[in-house]
């Protein structure tokens, strides 16, 4: 068997030694007889699973004391209509929506089923003005996406909002690098980038949010009280999405943690970038400045060539290096299973590919 | 490895010709070099997974015209909210719920946060008053449980309801016997009973429903229409709990169908039944004629003994028989993955009980 090196964007690649352990306890975990998949979510064996996950979690994060961490169902997207449902109702004021990409415009046309939101339009840029940024002192919430996965824009820090509740989606870049979560009301993260697999979306959010009434008519799993009085169980969760959770953070520890995930994400994207501004027959569009570590999207000075490059790409087995539908071109995703060699055999062949053509 | 006789109510077992076929194709499916779980959900993969998956649901359901598959996330709960926010705007009449037990009560109480049910309360039995059920004849729809996990009662046929759209949760017994579809306007099913492992839920649901307007204030991602209008990829699903469900679905066709599976539950169901029946130390508390093939609770006589019984049970590898903390009592679970054999083990290990007691 040849492993691919699969730059996808999510959900993306897993180490090798978590789908190992997944292969052998598949049929019988921990000796039950049982795979974790056929038994009750109620039980000592998923019981067990699911206290690792949250003290796992809560050490890596360094998590404060006034914080929860909730486990749900839906993806990224349930949140993005979560969100207001949950903290919009609060001093009759809007929230503010910092846009820098993709998933931001998405988030924002969700939060306006619920409320009419104040727009920071800062496309293609995490480069904030230093004022006049128009957030009403009063905003219910201030929300922003710390890493755009289709753009390829990441926040190096924080957007410094005074002390209103910033709420960041970091779906891509979750554990990628130590954050301080005091910074933040509440951030978010599907699991199937750098956690896991889809099935599974986690929050962590402060008790001060978690203490705003929710709108009326918001369903009880939309509800993030109800569901954290539940711990994160008010009915099956998608068990084995948790279970593969469970061994990702395992082995994230095993690796140093978020400072060692950084470093290997700055190595990693830093190799390609140079790589890729070294070259005129290849191109990152991204301001240095606001360039992803997650996320790499280039394109081919010669548009011409691009399909040809994918399949070439492919057929060497470098996967899913295809830009999202939305922007085109072509987007290296880099998560934290994606090793050192593999984004150095990358480079080999894109210098191949640029010979050749 | 001595894989266990799993009576659990769900997540439940699975059959273990796809717990190998998982295992053997874990890190590389069909050649690719990458594992299901780490592929794109819009890439070709993965895409011809949900094809299979809608293909072989259509062949075993025997799908009419005019009916679609929605694949969603959130448990059947979800569905408990998405059911009225999606139907009950309609003709300013209320919906009427046929209530036989505990998720039938849960769904009552989840309506009811946005519409006031008409209740038809038959706890405990699926015999039904000839007449006077006072479901109005404009009621939006009617809504009842095929089969209550909990309480081990299940419906032999669809009740009778006129023209009324009948919805019906199968969780805890789709796919175990032909259903003729057109006598509802929705079924619908998690997946960790009969079909696969949690993550998601199939709901077959008629155009004519579909065609209702949502309540205002539904998210998309509870908003049927919308969900189909994406072909149940609104957003990332939880790929493997897809991935298992096709493996489950062509497994039951290899079986030879609906028709294959409700013969055996008939006999897995009857042989435990008849056993119980003939027993004085054990008691089955369901009236005859409202029994579930899939879900056999049951009492030991002395219930000082019932401990014991659990916990021997458990260390002879027959897990899962505690009953639901509603209810209380034993239970076995006998969904399709269930072996005859598996009953027959459970039936000896009752007498071997009963003989020591």
């Amino acid at each position: 068997m040849n492993r691919a090196i699969n730059f996808s964007a999510g959900p993306a690649m897993l180490p090798e030694p978590v789908l190992s352990q997944m292969q052998n306890e598949l049929l019988d975990f921990q000796g039950s007889g049982m795979s974790i998949m056929e038994v009750s979510h109620r039980g000592q064996l998923f019981g067990s699973v699911q206290e690792e996950i949250e003290r796992d979690l809560s050490s890596l994060l360094d998590l404060p004391p006034d914080y929860r961490i909730i486990l749900m169902h839906g993806g990224a997207q349930a949140q993005f209509s979560m969100i207001p449902m949950n903290f919009c109702n609060h001093n009759n004021a809007a929230p503010a929506y910092i846009q820098t990409g993709h998933w931001g415009r998405l988030a924002v046309k969700a939060a306006r089923q619920y409320v009419n939101p104040c727009l920071i339009d800062q496309s293609g840029s995490v480069t904030m003005p230093e004022s006049g940024w128009n957030i009403p002192d009063d905003a219910s919430y201030v929300y922003t996406v710390d890493n755009e996965t289709v753009n390829g824009i990441e926040f190096n820090h924080p957007p410094s909002v005074g002390d209103i509740p910033l709420i960041s989606d970091m779906s891509s870049n979750f554990l990628s690098r130590p954050v301080d979560l005091t910074d933040y009301g509440m951030v978010f993260a599907c699991a199937q980038k750098n956690l896991g697999i889809a099935g599974v979306t986690v929050a962590i959010v402060s008790e001060e949010l978690l203490a705003r009434e929710v709108l009326p008519f918001t369903p009880p799993l939309y509800a993030y009280r109800e569901v954290l009085a539940k711990s994160s169980t008010p009915n099956t969760p998608a068990t084995f999405s948790w279970y593969v959770m469970g061994l990702v953070l395992k082995w994230v520890k095993a690796q140093g943690g978020l400072s060692a995930m950084n470093e290997l994400a700055v190595e990693r994207s830093q190799l390609l970038y140079d790589f890729i501004d070294s070259s005129s027959f290849y191109h990152a569009p991204v301001e240095e400045v606001s360039r992803s570590r997650m996320n790499v999207p280039f394109l081919l000075a010669d548009e011409a060539l691009q399909d040809a490059f994918l399949k070439q790409a492919e057929a060497v087995g470098l996967t899913h290096l295809k830009g999202h539908k939305a922007v085109g071109g072509c987007r290296a995703s880099l998560y934290n299973s994606m090793t050192v060699p593999g984004v150095q055999s990358l480079i080999a062949f894109m210098k191949a590919f640029e010979k050749q053509a």
